[in-house]
């Protein structure tokens, strides 16, 4: 993987770079967008948050193996999103940007947790990332169209999923049954510019940050069925303990658990 | 129900309508409240995401038959109560506005989620709706009295009620339990401008909305009790899948399953 | 306890001490930080709203006996914090400070709650309270530098956690598993500015008001070790019925009432 120096140096010490980027003048090549904060602010208030922020989150989480910087600033949104955090968006947007996340996933993501979060999280999502994508320079042409040639559906696995969820849930409410079927696993999760596996990241990190505890063994599966190691969902566990609280991750643990010692090795 | 034809046009293509409003001179007869994001915005991010909000949402979802566009404007408005939304509130404000809710029933719903959804969350649904109200040309003999004659209590099923919860909880927490019978279910539930069956309409969303699964199965029960029926709730679900996001809806299908099959046909 | 005159009135009646204080002229002897919401606004949209909270939230539920006005302000903060409910906040940070909670006891439990809570609600919080502190006059000598040193460490119950922590999830995220003993309870849990009693308060506080509850028997059984009494504990459950909704206090009451009982007299 080959990522520029100026990269390199935006993700390890991102509040710094940009704290001091705010002092040189505007520079359109680089079109940084700035932490909500400053690590000034942040010791204005706590000198021990700006420590463990620069040497446990920054300067270690961010660095651990197993999970690329890419599904980290994957997971990180999608937590942001999940939860309508929005004063940490536009700041993690950019580092996703820089990444290598694309434009398009970032789209299909935010559209993806419409359904996975509700559409009040998408929309929340949507209006800080449109000044970032201004303030990036992204392009519309560099974003997927509104409908797109579908990825093959494995058609007796959602056929069977379909008649489990028709089945247990049926009489009980029927339009939601169907728009799962035609419009999320029929549609949504068919749409090219994000992978599968990518979709899994997002859900399975959209479900751990909400608390939604129950969903995550189907997703969990479904996200190792799409390629997701298990050394990569640890990670995730990990990654997620800092951005959604210790308690949703140790909540989550025993689904994990679960999910870990039920599938074949 | 007869329905202004401008509010017709409205409900149908709020996105649209709105967004032409917005080109139009102030038109002090309509004071419409527009919309956070237009269909442009949402486009600038995702042309899919606007796909899905005009082809399922608006023109499909708010459509469906077996629930009002008056309760899913209810439903949308506990939900987005609930989770502290406040982007999405003045646009959807002033949808139910449009769709009969009263004004004096919005005062109602804010003050009946300071209970079941928290202090902080009436206090920002307040700082929206203040802003709305007056746009709108609300005036303050629309809205209900402070202190007003409460509706009939049913003292047997009370009585049962409180002598669970005492049993239960009694020596745990008594502030609870004291609250929970002088404060809500003799004085809150009873204030009149808002209908019992409309108070578990706003209560089963919030809960719904919030994730609180473990006590759905009561108020869905209570719900049903005070008029929801079962094909409004199945609707209610089908709804907050969109506005809560379909893991939320998906923890609560059991819990409904179970009310619905518990109850005498 | 000797509380100035001035911070009573402001405790007993601090949306109308607030509203009345912006009539004057700047006190800078006062500082006060206004509420997000005068009483005239919250009147604007609901009076009962405005009557509940006179009545029973200021007029009564702060007024209650066995948790301390200091304790229950450290329980709202958490429960905003826990919530990234940040309208609320620069008014509870200022009563928080009228009620005792010192500057740097605040830098701690926002620093504590970025691993109880996520990194975001944290940040949300630092953004506020920055603020709340310049007003207020706080110098930076009055708050907790970034390492001190910690308090002693009971190694017998810390190994004895970590192994039953290592044992259940050692192989399913190895990297939770390390950050929990060293920066969490070898580190964060030991830094002396926030006693762990106190620590404990806004643990469980925030495990609540974000519906955490699978987590609340450990940390309540911690409480309660760190000193914490069970009519505390029984009134932080009835403060936060107000300021985190019943829902989330009706799923705490069982794990409550099981912690209380499981424990020797």
């Amino acid at each position: 993987m080959k990522v520029p120096v100026a990269a390199v140096a935006l993700l390890l010490f991102p509040l710094f770079a940009y704290a001091q980027a705010r002092k040189e003048a505007a520079t359109p090549k680089m079109n940084a967008i700035e932490p909500a904060l400053t690590r000034e602010d942040v010791r204005k208030v706590s000198s021990a948050l700006d420590r463990y922020t620069q040497d446990r989150v920054m300067g270690d989480l961010w660095k651990r193996p197993d999970l690329s910087r890419r599904d980290r600033s994957i997971v990180t949104l999608a937590a942001l999103i999940a939860r309508s955090q929005t004063g940490e968006m536009p700041y993690y947007l950019s580092v996703a940007l820089d990444n290598g996340v694309k434009p398009g996933e970032i789209s299909e993501i935010i559209t993806h947790l419409a359904f996975y979060s509700g559409w009040p999280n998408a929309m929340s999502a949507v209006a800080v990332t449109k000044n970032v994508f201004r303030r990036r320079g992204v392009r519309s042409d560099q974003l997927p169209p509104a409908a797109a040639e579908l990825l093959p559906l494995n058609e007796a696995a959602e056929t069977q999923r379909a008649a489990r969820v028709q089945q247990d849930f049926g009489t009980v409410a029927p339009g939601v049954v169907q728009y799962t079927a035609d419009v999320l696993f029929r549609d949504l999760w068919l749409r090219p510019v994000l992978a599968p596996r990518d979709r899994s990241l997002v859900t399975v990190s959209a479900l751990i940050a909400a608390g939604q505890v129950a969903q995550i063994p189907y997703h969990l599966n479904r996200a190792m069925d799409n390629g997701l190691t298990k050394a990569q969902a640890s990670e995730l566990l990990t990654h997620l303990a800092f951005y959604a609280g210790w308690p949703n991750v140790f909540s989550a643990l025993p689904m994990a658990k679960g999910v870990f010692e039920g599938r074949p090795r």
